[in-house]
């Protein structure tokens, strides 16, 4: 096996033990996308020098953090101090910022080395597409924003990239991409750094290959219930999992293959002794999904109005409609999806009284075709405007053989807990995982 | 009278004629630093030509912004494309970013002249104290974190300035200063680009000399109802305002002339024919000063993390003690602190269907003594998290001779009305505007 075909928590073992070095793996990973990146498109900026010299700055280390020589990427709308950051923009070709994001410096601090920055969706936004194509199938997106990110992760090009979800640029693209994703609670990983486009939203979130790949990342950010070392916060096995299985108020919108995998992620569930039950969600969670959208116009309002005023003619129309308000948005209709869903947030933390998480569709079915649709953020914008965790994995393929994943939610701040949950179900829905 | 002298209103009214330059008016600025800073100790960068170089650029412009030609004041945590943007932290001594701040670059856009950075407490938070001193007794602080542009302004030295409100850091300096100040709606205005402390919390807002001031930069943000060009959202006289007098749950903290000044305020207003009645806050708005707390000390995890990784013996120990949540918040606690907060801003809003504007005090009493005290934030933080709009005009002097202002607030969203509101009040509260 070479090194990167490992996930991270395995190529983080033999970091540790001191058998494989971050440049070795570096190297390897640098020889996956030499070989992969004319098909997949997944970088915007690669500079083997660069990613080498800070592999071997990490191997000389005093101390080891928890993401001690692990290669990252980086979506290419979170500024890094050593690479451009374009935004996918005509107007930032070539910026160089002087500070790296808030994301960027901790997973540094922790020993990261950051590989690259991967292709995004034009302000992880609208706009400009990435170039990237799906591992899986080149005639097909990886879905979108954080595009580059997820393929780059499943196309075994890095074992943990960055992404960000203001409706559904990370779980969706996971699904796509049959790879892991978090996005964690709204607020608690400071996006500093990245593209504002709605500060109601905008999450960071990350890519791995494994439920522990994703909990490498939750601890450099020290999450509630991570930050200490050692220690889960869960304490209970499989077979006493209570999971609410939940259609949720856009199931007519899943093709049948998305249908078909969150059944299917049930009943496997269920057959190895997971209490699962049908969870309608009450009265006023349907409107959610609406208020998700009003928040993000209305706050596309100012998020793009530097870029309207000093570089109107670089800037794509979808961006002067945010900043024209072109879809109406009044003060009031803002302020009533605050309130619906400042509202709805505590509401959906109690239905943890009864349940270990909530296991939902993660995207609209497989990968659509071609570049320029990224697929429907409908299954997951409802979960972003709520503040909850997230966690998308594989669980089946479509009618076309591409991946179809679902996702498991939580209850706000509950991420330790649900990084414990996806650790006991990935194996049971994730066939690759179990074999 | 010089240039300097002038509001913004005043020289935005010559610019607009042709009878004063964008040149002449930052030399005029610049002529009264050279004269003042080495007293007040605004400023964290000057660059005399760089600045008359940008007003040049201005003076060229085929077409005029709503800022067209004004000076502005950037508090040094907010990035600059063309400036180093230093936090007033011994790691970021020097730092260059790539591009401008949200704000900077509207404003810009729109015009304006970015004269200078100017000083500020720590990434606008803890740790060390601008040597900024107030304009009107060089032995007090002029306030903070907002330091040096609350004083810039007062001292005549630039007729705006950018600073920012997390607590209260940006109403309580214009109390101590004598000079009108907006933190408007939370979100409306893009603060990416300026240290983030506390996302649920942090507000870009604004210093000016007169009610005008602070709506030409309302309008450069397009702020709901002030992104027509023309006409007001209040559409009343002075005689049919109604305004709510409220003590607010901190009464007990206010100084003596605090207390007066909000007293007197209210008296001036009913002498003036306006309908002033007191306002007790409903039950749960006692709390929320405490959330505020809450939140500020748990968002504080994450803000810093990066510096504390990668920069640990650089970082104050302020700061340390955030990330290692030092105050020991729980996420239920934290939980909590939202959901109240959630809750009570439409009860906040509510209350305008009785009322135009909230009149409460905007600081404990006059600027202290010395540097590191920059003063009690707790008549500005509980309206920060409720996210309504407040501005800060001075009202009347203390014991010492020093400035002393109150704050009228508005609904979440009515920053339009409420700035009509203070172009009503203003010249009844404030006998420099009367006069």
């Amino acid at each position: 096996m070479e090194p990167w075909q490992l996930t991270a928590t395995a190529a983080a073992a033999l970091l540790r033990a001191g058998t494989l070095t971050a440049e070795a793996l570096a190297r390897s990973c640098l020889e996956r996308i030499a070989a992969r990146e004319p098909v997949t498109k997944a970088w915007t900026f690669l500079d083997p020098q660069l990613a080498l010299a800070s592999a071997r700055e990490v191997d000389k280390r005093y101390t080891q953090g928890v993401l001690h020589g692990l290669p990252i990427g980086v979506k290419d709308m979170i500024d890094t101090a050593d690479m451009p950051t374009t935004h996918n923009s005509p107007i930032y070709q070539g910026l160089r910022q002087g500070r790296d994001a808030a994301c960027v410096g901790v997973a540094r601090g922790e020993g990261a080395v950051i590989l690259g920055k991967t292709d995004t969706v034009e302000f992880a936004a609208a706009g400009r597409r990435a170039l990237t194509r799906n591992p899986h199938d080149p005639a097909r997106t990886p879905g979108g924003s954080s595009s580059g990110s997820a393929a780059a992760v499943a196309d075994g090009m890095v074992p943990l990239a960055f992404g960000t979800q203001t409706g559904g640029s990370l779980v969706r693209p996971a699904s796509f991409c049959g790879v892991y994703g978090m996005k964690p609670t709204h607020g608690v990983v400071n996006s500093e750094g990245a593209k504002r486009y709605a500060h109601t939203l905008d999450t960071i979130g990350w890519y791995g290959r494994c439920p522990g790949d994703l909990r490498l990342v939750a601890q450099a950010f020290r999450l509630f219930g991570l930050d200490a070392p050692q220690g889960t916060t869960l304490a209970k096995p499989l077979g006493q999992l209570r999971v609410a299985l939940c259609r949720g108020p856009n199931w007519q919108l899943a093709a049948p293959e998305s249908q078909a995998a969150l059944l299917l992620a049930g009943q496997r569930l269920a057959a190895a002794g997971v209490a699962v039950e049908e969870l309608e969600l009450p009265t006023g969670f349907d409107e959610v999904t609406e208020a998700q959208r009003v928040i993000l116009m209305a706050e596309g309002r100012g998020a793009f109005l530097a870029e309207y005023l000093n570089a109107h003619g670089l800037l794509h129309q979808d961006f002067r409609d945010r900043v024209e308000n072109a879809s109406g948005i009044t003060a009031p209709q803002l302020l009533a999806a605050h309130d619906l869903a400042a509202a709805c947030r505590p509401r959906f933390d109690a239905l943890f009284a009864g349940y270990d998480a909530v296991l939902s569709p993660a995207a609209a079915g497989e990968a659509p075709l071609g570049r320029q649709d990224t697929g429907n953020p409908v299954f997951n914008s409802m979960w972003t405007l709520l503040h909850v965790p997230c966690i998308g994995m594989p669980c089946t393929t479509g009618p076309n053989g591409l991946p179809v994943g679902v996702q498991i939610i939580g209850p706000r701040l509950g991420d330790a807990a649900l990084l414990d949950v996806a650790a006991l179900v990935a194996p049971v829905i994730d066939p690759a995982l179990a074999g």
